[in-house]
């Protein structure tokens, strides 16, 4: 029996529910965080756990549990659905209250959810090994990107383009013509000349946990690094291209809007990060 | 007891709850539909349900139910909660399932939320008489602001920010420094030359079905009217400023970021408007 976490109780997945009225549910007034499991470890808890922090702190939503009791909760969860290797979704919302776009005059209790499920890592290294296609759609997102909010219907519509378009993702490109991001994922490309790239965390992209620890694997290294925007063009004209997630880890992108990148392989930059992220976590 | 409708079902309304794997609830992947009631009537019926029609088609989200039968379940919920002033709130999300941001690939049924609240017209009667307050803020909102979706988390920063600021209504400013709309009603002006003002109804704003009725109104008065943007600073130097909205009809504006406009108090047009909706609604 798959178990949840709702509000401090343990509860049979197929009853875990929130009020209609709940504020995640009628104006998206929440955030969330994922961690993947890898043999019962949560990877870059820290950094999760600060994010989770600061989109809290940057919505005003008051945080529900210390970190600590969080991370009981966590491993009670993972322990009861026998979750070894996969993932752990929590979700905080500002709570339930009578509909009204202003937080409750009298505060609430903040709702909290946590669910998990296994993942199927091999299938995700054969997505690596082979690489992915990708496509860019328009950024239709709002202004504060950085928040890691439920507000994701673009995400939801970029995501599904790529999908129709046999495309694993889609990256999402501004009013200056200019990759922020994935709709779920950051988004980089070595250039020709051995440079990494990846967008600046400002507010216009979400500041990837993942992300910072590929730029301390990349700078480790001592390879050639900066925060900058890039256009599609630069990305079909790069050496390579990947993407990185909490659940994707680091992952090959091997074309464009179809055009090819280099030899349309994944690119050995690419493989090494994934393996030095593995390997560290 | 209060009564909700949730899938189906009439329920009391604390028991009202959607699973926590609702993409309403994980991706804000919903629209939403707010009717005034007017002594058991309500109020531009047709206006409502055809955007709710268009929402749902733009995110290619299924109609759960024909307008016949969402209309006898209104009155319905109206008869059980003995509301005959107040409004009804209709949510549609996506459905449940698996979190995956893109749409589920086996289609899944639509969740669909009804409640209804008497609502205290005499005292929206007194705000409208005694004319309220706005402030300026950004629109940090995404490019689909024409859907009606719950992705509501800028607008509900924004009415906080007017409520801090002691204010009824927060509009917002787009990049190019024009007001777009409130953040839950359409933003309008008369200029001091007597032109009507109001935003054109691109993808910018929400379509409101009260601003439509109120379009209708102007013209039959013969008034001279615009559909254009407009900036704060014209704001304060109009003649008249008011907002209009499902629940909050129209509602005269006397003061922007505390500069008084005109002579500080409810606009005649405005005001005429107002009853001019209330008599034909």
């Amino acid at each position: 029996m798959r178990i949840a976490y709702v509000n401090g109780q343990f509860c049979n997945y197929g009853d875990a529910a929130v009020h209609v009225e709940d504020r995640g549910f009628q104006f998206g007034d929440a955030v969330y965080e994922v961690w993947s499991v890898h043999e019962g470890k949560l990877l870059d808890a820290d950094g999760h756990f600060e994010r989770l922090v600061r989109s809290l702190g940057e919505l005003r939503i008051q945080q529900p549990r210390s970190r600590g009791a969080l991370e009981l909760i966590i491993r009670e969860l993972l322990r009861r659905n026998r979750v070894r290797n996969g993932l752990v979704y929590l979700q905080v919302s500002r709570g339930r209250a009578r509909r009204d776009h202003a937080f409750p005059a009298t505060p609430v209790t903040p709702t909290i959810v946590l669910t998990c499920k296994r993942l199927d890592f091999p299938a995700s290294a054969a997505r690596a090994e082979a690489g992915i296609a990708v496509i860019t759609v328009p950024d239709l997102r709002w202004a504060r990107c950085d928040i890691k909010t439920v507000n994701l219907l673009p995400n939801v519509l970029a995501k599904q383009a790529a999908r129709e378009a046999g495309a694993a993702e889609a990256w999402l490109v501004d009013r200056d013509g200019n990759v922020t991001e994935g709709s779920s994922t950051n988004a980089w490309i070595v250039t020709k000349g051995g440079k990494v790239l990846t967008r600046q965390a400002d507010n216009g992209i979400l500041h990837g946990v993942t992300r910072a620890k590929i730029i301390e694997c990349v700078q480790e290294l001592g390879l050639e690094f900066e925060e900058r925007p890039f256009t599609p063009d630069d990305v079909a004209n790069a050496r390579e291209a990947f993407l990185t997630s909490a659940t994707s880890f680091v992952t090959p992108v091997t074309s464009i809007n179809d055009r090819v990148i280099a030899n349309g392989q994944p690119g050995s930059l690419a493989c090494g990060l994934r393996d030095a992220y593995l390997t560290g976590a």
